[in-house]
């Protein structure tokens, strides 16, 4: 038996949309007030999905302590309170739309979680705008 | 890289469940008192999923902006404050049930939205009531 | 020892804002697309909060049971799936803004509970517009 | 055009992960403060989606009050204000984890519902721990 | 300028309504299936309130961080997946309702928190059901 | 009679807590990684409640639709996707806590609304973290 086990998490976080190699007025054309040189920001709310089998045994997909202690290491430690664009290496080079940030974070759970679970990253960036990416 | 972008709305109607060829015996029961003839109402909340590629230059699956402006003048405009049995042009033949109101939501966007992407509509008549449409 | 109990309750409806005496313009003029002769619709979440002396024999401030109950006979079965208009004896002559409509099931709700308690009403009309009365 | 119909429904119990054939130290290694002898306790909140036709007569995928009638009699009357490991008969050797659980109350639902449909259970433990079910 | 700061915390647990001193009969009578001998449990969502001056120097009522520990250590680490009844001295002798768990919450935070402050205890033990304690 | 109507409101900013006239010692050693030179940010939720007479002719306590106008000109256009320490006057020399965020949005809405009614800021840092000022 096949199931989708969630944990939810948060980190608040800066960002600006943005492409250094445009011009601020391609920026604005494009990412309006999120290209704010002076950055805005978000509570993100991070919901982890992974889908994998019953374990007969445990009844349990996944050891939830274990799913908690990779999105707290690898997400919750590396982006809450941080200015995503300055301080998280990822986001270097890569705009951090909401798109981009839930790629970030299924690839970096990715490297931690056995590939016979499936992974699926919602991330709300606003309580009305909200991505899920699934590794497609 | 293929995600589904959402983005959350909400309009308030009046509505009443009841087709105009049956009797008022047939539509009390089936529709009990949805089908009150003095209509009751409901504020709708709408989700819209739109899922597409990720475009590496802007790192969006689609402009926000636009999805939003859709959203507004199609839906929003459309059937806020409004009656929908007797004022949405869409429901004079058709029952305003959650899965229709769903389904002319779907096709209204499925004409202004490109057809590279996926479109998925939620909508909730009530936070205890929901449904769910993708086109199939 | 004294404490608020609070118990969540909702019903759905259809109204229309508008007075009788008034000319359709000066409706239109306060009320806007609230005063669609129509009706438009809400689902009505409610909160009853009950304030009195937890009883030290029980531990409980007011039977919730008993509360439920009076919730249910006096305002869900009096109000759900109604036009609040045409339907309900109080708004005959009353218009049925929220401000009223929270004083209603106030006032319906005083005769049923013993003085002692002091009620409270919170309505929210949609999520983000609601009012609280306490019978000031 | 199939569509899924959602139907968000609650219960309150007891609980106690462990297993009989299992040491105390290899119940507390793997199941943490879940497996405390004495039971702690949750408010489920689940939700079940139902995936079917839309009638084109009714404009319903199906009757919500018989979808209500059946989560009530099938699941809140069995499970509500419960002890599940000693009070719910399919959890007598089953670990009421909350995979079990909502594989327990999918199948149940499997039993009433038309098998033209199928079945999706969402189950809450806690806002933050959830799990989706869909018979695979 | 004084201001109230609220916190928002939770914690799982298993109880039962009685008193021992009555018989089973009494108990169902009045604490119906919240008497179940076999116990059911709540995920309880606490948010403490505290009041006091905003300090000019630092913008804070009261630091957070402060709060957080006390809610933890006071709260979080004596009730979370317990058994109220069994495991929790305060509800030895004294009847776990919601109201004396929000009055035992509030005792326990008004021994750690100077007295220039009110604090306001508000505990859910359904998304439906609350109570709100401020030490009156 | 006299009552409270509410109005939900939203805005997304970046900030820093910190004080110019501390070390970077001093101000880490307050304020933690919210002092983050780079900033962070947030989804701030923002509840007005403005108290007053129920007008008997038109039922409304006040004209929502100039308490929305209120709030979009003086908070939302003002404070959403800036940087509240560095593009919002009123920061310039304040540190932006949600304390005093919620007194500057007080005090601007005093400006605005007729000193007959009662207003209330209610501040969401995060769902977990929330402030209430009432001008006392």
């Amino acid at each position: 038996m096949r199931m989708k086990v969630c944990r939810r998490a948060h980190f608040n976080a800066a960002h600006r949309l943005y492409r250094k190699d445009w011009s601020d007025e391609q920026n604005v054309a494009i990412f309006g007030k999120c290209s704010n040189p002076n950055y805005h920001g978000h509570n993100y709310e991070l919901i982890v999905g992974v889908t994998g089998e019953v374990d007969p045994e445990t009844g349990f997909v996944i050891d939830l302590k274990k799913l908690k202690d990779y999105i707290k290491s690898e997400i919750e430690e590396a982006f809450d309170h941080k200015n995503l664009n300055e301080e998280v290496v990822e986001f270097k080079e890569l705009n951090p739309t909401a798109e981009n940030i839930a790629i970030v974070i299924w690839k970096k759970l990715r490297k931690k979680i056995d590939t016979t679970y499936d992974i699926e990253v919602t991330l709300y960036e606003t309580p009305r705008n909200f991505v899920v990416y699934n590794g497609e």
